[in-house]
């Protein structure tokens, strides 16, 4: 991916949706979606701009010193307000955004960091770490009135991989390194970190460390966590720097507190991440299934295999079919392997057995194995979804997503549950039928993430509230199957109230405590994870 | 190695040296070892007696309601009052044990442990959880005079195997149980932990998950960290119960924060842990090598491939001689590979290819493949060891290891430092030629995990202090290139300085913070992470 996109700065970004803003559908393909759903708007809504919005001169001011790293320009301030849910962009195509920080600075460096910390620390100012924007969560907002203004503290002029490690496999990167940069930066050694959100493009390794966010990878290192080497974070009481390690026994891990701390105990300023060797060897195939429970087994066998596919993405039938990838009621299993040593078509043979030994109808898409047209459907269509999303939302319809994980005893009622439940008050809700699709993102011998897509004509200016009824009963049947609130979208705000009752109440003190002993004046991303 | 093992519980244990009492050398056999080493003692101290200790009354009694838990004899308090270090070795023999408990608890179950914990913080008692009693790093003892009464809290009546989910490579297990026990119980499922330290026999789950234990494969699980699905910890401040989850993105792990806490914030009741299909196929075979760079450079390789070895643990060529694997100069690899699924010799000629071509020549111990006779000579000499090292400490010699881990960059200079500079002290000390030999136990693409033997004539009558002094040497070295204070024996008190300088300073105001939190009385292993 990286190095065949263009920079993210050269191209202007879309202030109220996902991605660039010359890639949005257009409002004929707007319409268009819209058609395919009853009950959503005659004609899109307006492109929001930020000239309707009144955004009000900042409430604070950085002193001298700090000036030529902050910006009170209201495009800016406008852009940096929200993250990127669905939530987020049908609040800015009503005009009612999240509360826009009076300022944003950009940081040239740590003791920038250090220096803002400081200032606003003394002058009750909030504090949001700001990466790519790209939360789905509610991360990057401010709610409440606690401080006395707030401060988008965006990282994003850190993005550059200050040292490699060729020998040791590793790197040291700033924070605020979209994608397409750090994997730029990392080709001349021969060397990628392999992590590939769907939001590759606009994120940022800091922002991945803060939020546990999930590679593109089915199997292995799924999460960011197991990547990161050592971590440099600047916290109100001092910075943390922890030492170049392999792997270590020494006490609990420094780096797992801040691994997920969403910006409420430091700011991550830079990480030596873990690299692997570019893949040379590829592999994949797809077979489609009759029944998603069989398919289900053949997912459980593989992922207690010694196989460790790169990919096993399982889409149930809906899903098939609202990627392009097939449409006749079959469920589809996506299988890829990589390997930068040896070939990989016996993996992926035993793979394809193991699948075919549960149902498995190999070729699902059509066409022969490396250039199966499954695998390219879904990845053009998975690039592309987001965006698709803020389409369906200026037609007025309900467009979202959520992500989770449960032990494979849970799996299947989990995903009957979610699908009747969510897609019954969908339909109660909007008074139009609502499609709720599923698909397998990653597996583990002891689980598996299920994700859901909800598709549903809306309730024209009440979009958020409506999401947030939906979101309760989500968060109820996720609660009730032992399943995480979140795998790899992390907590933010809008999952705040399944984080509180997922987590034990004695670590929750905990974090309190710390919370209390890093960030004493409550000024980092407040209402995250902990009050 | 599980079910071929009596039960701890049916062979007495030594109550000052490792494992079985039955095990230990006779006094012809250190005399034949010290005999090796010039400088020791013309003939072995005497096994140490509990009766010629003098252990006065309990400071503190239980409440009636706790009675049944607990107990004052003389012979158990001894055996609760160090661990298994050559430091604990040592002061056992001159007669100078570590501060006896007063008391030892057997709690049968979770509400068994929340009673004691409340009696304990009423009464300031120091609570030092025990397990198989094997810290090797002074985790398992009082030192100082802060509390009425010290009460050792041995988990290991909580010996069972609650619940296996087949389905889901899991099973829920208390605490207290030992290896042995722990594998016997999954073997008629077909599943094993399959974590193996060095300790196996006499070590429990919650000790392995309270020290960040590491087992005896060199790559992939290396800790149990990865092992841990769920956890049930009794804090002062209440109980913490995880969810089970394959993976989670919600805030920083809670299990992370318990794991390594090495029973300064919590009892460790019970964990869901991970569990794999017991191989079926197996195959293994040694290589030598002229030089230990070349050999690091072999390693090095393999564990940056994609072969992920089960074994792969480099002897230098005084480890080999010392552990009767090969005596002629060489270095020598054991390399291992393991699968529940398919054949692994295709992968095993793949690594001893890699290691040729840096190299290496096969068959280091003689013989074939499979039943190479240096795999062999070198896991009966694994298993012996820790019993050779109290024989030796018996002739008054020096004989104790310690482990690390570090980059890559820093392994070639770090182990060579080790080697002159700790060799150096210990012979200006002694008056006497030491050995320092070094073996890797396991590898990182990233990193490798060195660990060091040092063996030298002793100082008589002063042999604790002689090795503070010597591990001050290490520990200094150690720091100086960046290497952790332990990969996988834990901190316990013995590292705690090493300790302090290593992990970041804002760190250890949040683990303060936790332990004021959690453990508010200050009761729970008092000395050990944090004051």
């Amino acid at each position: 991916m990286a190095g065949t996109t263009a920079q993210p700065s050269s191209r202007p970004r879309s202030w109220w949706g996902w991605g660039y803003a010359d890639a949005h559908p257009d409002d004929a393909e707007c319409a268009a979606m819209g058609a395919l759903l009853p009950g959503t708007l005659p004609r899109p809504l307006p492109v929001p701009r930020v000239r309707d919005l009144r955004i009000g001169g900042p409430a604070a001011e950085p002193p001298a010193s700090l000036a030529h790293l902050v910006t009170a320009d209201p495009a800016v301030r406008a852009a940096h307000a929200m993250g990127k849910a669905y939530r987020d962009v049908v609040r800015a195509l009503r005009g009612r955004p999240g509360r826009i920080p009076d300022l944003v600075a950009h940081p040239a460096g740590e003791q920038d960091v250090v220096d803002l910390l400081d200032w606003a620390g003394s002058r009750r100012i909030a504090v949001v770490p700001y990466g790519g924007g790209s939360s789905v969560t509610g991360g990057v907002e401010y709610r409440g009135d606690a401080h006395d203004a707030v401060l988008s503290l965006d990282l994003t002029r850190m993005d550059r991989v200050l040292e490699v490690d060729a020998h040791g496999r590793a790197a040291r990167i700033q924070a605020g390194t979209p994608g397409p940069a750090l994997e730029q930066q990392l080709r001349p050694h021969g060397l990628t970190l392999r992590h590939f959100p769907q939001s590759f493009e606009f994120s940022t390794l800091g922002g991945w460390i803060a939020t546990r966010a999930g590679g593109h990878y089915a199997t292995g290192r799924t999460h960011i966590d197991d990547s990161v080497q050592s971590l440099r974070v600047v916290t109100p009481a001092g910075v943390s720097a922890s030492w170049r390690l392999p792997a270590s026994g020494a006490g609990p891990s420094p780096d797992r507190l801040f691994i997920g701390s969403e910006g409420t105990l430091g700011v991550i300023t830079e990480a030596w991440v873990r690299l692997v060797e570019r893949p040379r060897h590829k592999a994949s195939a797809s077979l489609a299934f009759t029944g998603f429970r069989a398919a289900l087994d053949a997912v459980r066998a593989i992922a207690q295999s010694d196989l460790r596919p790169a990919n096993c993405r399982l889409l149930d039938a809906g899903e098939a079919a609202l990627s392009g990838v097939r449409a006749d009621g079959s469920a589809v299993l996506v299988l890829g392997f990589e390997s930068a040593d040896a070939p990989v078509d016996g993996l992926l043979d035993r793979a394809v057995a193991l699948a075919r030994s549960h149902g498995g109808r190999p070729g699902a898409g059509g066409g022969g194995r490396a250039g199966d047209a499954a695998v390219a459907a879904w990845r053009s269509a998975f690039l592309r979804m987001p965006y698709l999303r803020d389409g369906l939302a200026r037609m007025g319809a309900v467009a979202e997503t959520f992500e989770t994980a449960a032990t494979w005893d849970a799996v299947p009622a989990l995903i009957d549950a979610v699908r009747s439940e969510v897609g019954a008050a969908a339909a109660k809700v909007t008074g139009y039928p609502a499609t709720v699709n599923c698909r397998l993102t990653h597996v583990y011998p002891d689980g598996a993430a299920p994700y859901f897509t909800v598709l549903a004509a809306g309730r024209p200016g009440d979009e958020a509230a409506l999401w947030d009824d939906l979101k309760a009963v989500a968060d109820e049947v996720l609660h009730r199957h032992r399943a995480t609130i979140t795998h790899h979208h992390a907590v933010g705000r809008d999952h705040r109230p399944g984080y509180d009752l997922q987590r034990p109440e004695p670590f929750a003190l905990a974090l309190r405590a710390v919370k209390s002993a890093l960030d004493p004046r409550g000024i980092l991303n407040p209402g995250v994870l902990v009050d």
